[in-house]
């Protein structure tokens, strides 16, 4: 498609989404991608850029003409301007801003005085709300009276003069409604209106909870200033589970387009922490290097307690982390996962040390190096059980993410556990 | 609350969504579980029951008397309803099955009729459908008369007279279009109907992708047989990164009500398979056992080497899989990631082999050791970028799931490749 015919890129283009030109935009690399925006003339440019990989954004619009972004931008929904604008810099903000028309241009910069990653950004600013006394059939002819609805709205949010939304009527209800029904007969049950400075997890929770469709937003007065609909609400969540994948591996943010001293840069502090890690579990190894010297046997089956600590320390933590986002874990059943994460190491650690006293018997043929390595898993996988459960739980207590230091905490204690306690024991018996 | 006291506890779970009663129930213990049902009379048993966690229903399903059971489902949507007995035991299948009315029955066993997690097991059946030559005065005249609407929709799909969906109309557009517009002129312009025998995953991914928020359902004949809503793919999204996060971890299937033996159950094989790859890298040491009898300080800066290489391997692993599941990695841009992985791979390699040097060095008074440490630490970096992408990838080819196996097979890689250079070039200089 490079060859620089824009005729045929064009009629190629034509059939695509928005969201498949970004992510062909994000699949290319730097040189072709510049060529793909001087040819491409197409008229999707502001949905285009709105789907794109946040780490891109920058890039493709500083290759854009300045006038086509405008263009671009004025087309968008305010929170998709929100969302394009709040991570620019000053410069590429101020020419879109500028571009926009004054009453979008409030909105937007109205939403970016929310902190980031409230409900306040998320919002949709254009609401379609009526006078708590009207009729079906009011509502009707308003709408068809009113040039400028939103894109796609679900509800219509029933207001009292101060504009304290009271309750939610799905379109679906209000077309089956007789012409003469009010519309306050015909709410909701559920209705969930959010302050906007909710956090973005807590909206992606409700959605997720009560199965909303969109839900307004409402200031601290109570009084409504914007709309939530799920499609936001779906990204939050894929955000969400992003962020936490990838903090449990120790990984900051990433994307297939960055490029190799980026990725050094994100990784390289996570390696750094472990490397720290690392060496304390050294230093544990090193007070015991006697034992080690006399027999060699230890040093080749040391490796296999630490790893199965360590293991058996991220599935314990993993599940933790998981029902802590989804709130499955909370102050009244602790006591009890607690306990069964305990009991799990024990059974999991009476278990292998039969299978590991049996090999290790076998292999260097000493009872005794068997018995130690059996007794240094069980202690190992109960303190990996427990320090699995309790280091994530402890740290969202002191109000840090749980999903980003807990790996590797959690594998230092079962390191630094199972080399004490196997290398220790075998210090009591065979010295 | 368990205090016997039927009256306050109905007071309080009024209030209440049945996803947070559910939630409730998922946090009490058996015995008080017992109890609760037998005091609560409440109504929104059906709704309760499919917010309930699967591994939590049958149990309660067992302990609910079977004739509220029977009044329960019959309030449920068609699509509830197959959740709800998808899993069951065919004895409780039969009970649910033949408290339904006929047609809700049949189209149940339909959907029962599709492979599970594809398009035509998550499908509501109730469509809302217009001929294409109606007008928007028909329609709404029509939606008046039907008393039996499902709860909610969004859009009307307009059918030819085969029943093959020809477009959707938002509910939006209807109400604000003049009753004398043909509906075939407000049609959406993203339609993309969903074959019933899709993936589940692709479902999701195509609601992500292109803003869905109902997209009709055919069969094999291009003919409509149902309908998904962004609520069932929101569900199925939250799911799929459930699996992956837990997979990534060895950990099959997971819930906070799970007991001991369940969980041990669920937990050990991958212990299992983790002892076989540990054992695997033990063997490794053992060759070198001669090195590190003479040199015991090897034996403790070994774990050094491991440990980082399978973090490094870790971390690319994970991005691998999450673009993967996000369709970011792909046929087109793969042979740039994999030279990114080995470039970021050698990078870190060399950053640490410098740091790891001195600290060897310095520790144990040896340039040699220093020297040795930072090539293998080189090599193992190297390697676990590069068998951090190129396993999953290879897995995905297979057709097996790249989250599933991939930690257990990196890690081993990095053990065994770590433990290899690290010991064996020690053999070469310092024997």
């Amino acid at each position: 498609v490079e060859t620089g015919d824009a005729g045929r890129l064009e009629e190629f283009l034509d059939g695509l989404h928005p969201a498949d030109i970004a992510d062909l935009l994000e699949q290319i690399d730097e040189s072709e991608r510049e060529a793909f925006l001087r040819l491409w003339a197409g008229d999707s440019v502001g949905e285009v850029l709105s789907e794109l990989d946040e780490g891109l954004r920058e890039d493709v619009i500083s290759l854009l003409d300045p006038e086509r972004l405008q263009a671009a931008v004025r087309d968008l929904d305010t929170d998709d301007v929100v969302d394009l604008v709040e991570d620019l810099e000053d410069v590429q903000k101020e020419a879109i801003l500028d571009a926009l028309e004054d009453v979008d241009r409030y909105a937007v910069e109205q939403a970016l005085g929310y902190p980031e990653d409230t409900a306040g950004r998320l919002m949709q600013r254009d609401v379609v709300t009526a006078p708590e006394d009207w009729t079906v059939g009011q509502m009707i002819d308003f709408l068809r009276d009113n040039e400028d609805l939103p894109d796609q709205f679900y509800h219509v949010t029933l207001v009292d003069p101060r504009m304290v939304p009271l309750g939610n009527v799905t379109l679906g209800r209000m077309l089956s409604a007789r012409r003469s029904v009010m519309l306050r007969d015909l709410t909701e049950e559920t209705f969930i209106p959010i302050h906007a400075t909710e956090s973005g997890e807590n909206v992606a929770y409700a959605f997720n909870q009560y199965h909303l469709i969109s839900t307004p937003v409402v200031d601290d007065g109570g009084r409504l200033v914007g709309v939530i609909t799920i499609d936001d609400a779906m990204i939050v969540l894929s955000d969400e589970h992003e962020e936490d994948i990838l903090r449990l591996a120790g990984v900051g943010d990433a994307s297939m387009s960055d490029n190799v001293m980026e990725t050094v840069r994100v990784r390289l502090p996570w390696l750094a922490v472990n490397l720290g890690t690392a060496i304390l579990a050294s230093v544990v190894i090193s007070q015991f290097e006697n034992v080690l010297a006399s027999v060699v046997a230890l040093a080749v089956l040391m490796p296999i307690v630490a790893s199965m600590g360590g293991n058996a320390g991220t599935q314990a933590l993993t599940v933790a982390v998981r029902a802590l986002a989804t709130r499955d874990l909370t102050g009244s059943n602790m006591l009890r996962v607690v306990r069964r994460e305990a009991l799990v190491g024990l059974v999991n650690g009476v278990a292998f040390a039969v299978v590991m006293g049996v090999i290790g018997w076998a292999w260097f043929g000493s009872a005794v190096i068997g018995a130690v390595l059996g007794a240094a898993m069980i202690i190992n996988l109960l303190v990996a059980g427990l320090s699995g459960i309790l280091i994530p739980v402890v740290l969202e207590r002191l109000k840090l993410d749980p999903a980003l230091a807990s790996g590797t905490f959690v594998t230092t204690v079962t390191d630094v556990v199972g080399f004490f306690a196997f290398l220790g024991l075998a210090t009591q018996v065979l010295l």
